[in-house]
């Protein structure tokens, strides 16, 4: 049976494979050896829960002590490097398995965070650190500015699961309903994304400001 | 009253707002949105004193237990989308915020590093790394080389406030006289640096190694 | 007389100082000052044995408490500095000696993880760490994609040399003998790779992705 004590890391399980998923592509794309591929898809499906465990003082991290973390990592590499196209083909599909490895990440996070006993307002921003942090690091690895610091409400749906969690656990509501409650909106806000184009606010800037910044955006195709 | 038990904290919370926002001005100048500011804020303004934290020992960071840190910082972020303009037109005055920031971390880095064992030396060290570790991450995760690398004797008027503070603990000088020193020196380099161009030397290289060198360079405009 | 406790050491303290030395071609090739260099120096020789500290909890890391690993890594950096010419002619030697650093980091960190309770799977992961690390970081930090990442059975060798030490625990082979098997296997690869251009496979890319990938392929020049 499914209980909270094997929920989380189901829950965790499957982030880290979606995760891992993403970052195996995005190393196939730079033309990365098979090895690059599986560094990069342990780097982007674990560095936020091994940051979040470093943070908390939970070392080692569980991403290394249970080697189930490695296993699903290196199983989402080696498929992406064997059938590439096919997982290339599924873009729009990877999108979606990224939001629900973010809902998961985010309420995992949190609730880990919670249990070490850090205030409800770093529990939140733990739980977003652990569903942005591997995908920060991957693009750090690749010399890219985040796209999580950039696009389509990604840290905010993490961040308000996480803040959903929290806000359950002081309420004493049980937390599989917070759990799910969080991944459903942060699957929501991150679909509504996609799908329609909502972002946040970008700031104003004057002429000058925007001449200043214009040659550094050159930078960035993207 | 002010006393050293409450002087640290309030040395940190001060350069914790002025180097948040360096980053959300550096975020702005990126285009990242309203979150992405808020993030390089909080980053720019923390990582330094995260960094020591984790490599001491000191978990959680106190960046992530005592609130103040990131209400100053999203404060700063904050601040800066709404006037852009304001803040942009203070350029040469965050410089000059910047260095009193950065005197704050590194005095309050080495002498956190003092209480927790180190030897001189690392102490030392960890106070510099304190005041210019933020900066590094914010360049970092904005996919270039860190400025405190290349510029100004920036890094050096960091090491050198530690330095003072730590020969002070040595020879039993009280530490708000040594921090004081410290502080002043730090800054003082700093305005040299930024007013009259002090900076340090490079290495001469042959014109093979300029011939090397120079593709590379022009991947950064500045 | 040299034994198993005073190997460990002189293995770190080697592999530091031809890191180190990497580092600095590195930063001089960049322009950075002389303190932008001894940076590069320390991270290059030190942050991949830093971080491998860090996961297991062995705080403060041995580079911050032990001062031998910042002398060595200062003397590179300023040997680097003052004779760049002499030490850029010596490319192919360094590559050697990046070889035997490589070696020595791969297996001293797989046997700390060992002492530290880490399961064989892992203990041979952070043996890998340990070599990759500092360079990844150098890499980073100069705003490129990690050349571990894609190059020449690096980070491979680095995980066989540690996967034979792991082995050799399991087998109750003694240290030294184990050491000795994984460092010659490392260098014997990293030799072959250099002088043979062995290398691994990347991943086979539709038409498609080529194309998807072309653009930003031109980002970097290497």
């Amino acid at each position: 049976m499914i209980t909270v004590d094997n929920f989380v890391p189901i829950l965790d399980l499957g982030g880290t494979f979606v995760f891992a998923i993403s970052g195996a592509v995005a190393a196939v794309n730079r033309r990365l050896d098979i090895f690059g591929i599986l560094v990069l898809s342990f780097v982007t499906g674990n560095l936020g829960g091994i940051t979040r465990d470093l943070l908390i003082g939970a070392v080692p991290p569980a991403a290394l002590t249970d080697g189930r973390y490695l296993l699903v990592s290196v199983l989402a590499g080696l498929i992406t490097f064997f059938w590439y196209a096919g997982v290339d083909r599924l873009r729009s599909p990877v999108l979606l398995f990224d939001a629900v490895g973010l809902s998961f990440f985010a309420v995992a996070g949190a609730q880990k965070a919670i249990e070490f006993g850090l205030s409800p307002v770093m529990a939140a921003l733990l739980g977003m650190l652990t569903g942005i942090g591997g995908g920060m690091t991957r693009d750090v690895l690749l010399a890219e500015i985040p796209h999580v610091l950039r696009s389509d409400l990604y840290a905010v749906a993490a961040l308000a699961a996480a803040s959903l969690v929290v806000i359950g656990h002081m309420l004493g509501v049980s937390y599989g309903v917070s759990a799910l409650a969080g991944g459903v909106l942060c699957f929501g806000l991150r679909f509504m994304a996609i799908r329609h184009g909502w972002h946040l606010p970008i700031a104003h800037l004057s002429a000058q400001g925007r001449a200043d910044a214009a040659p550094t955006d050159e930078k960035e195709p993207r």
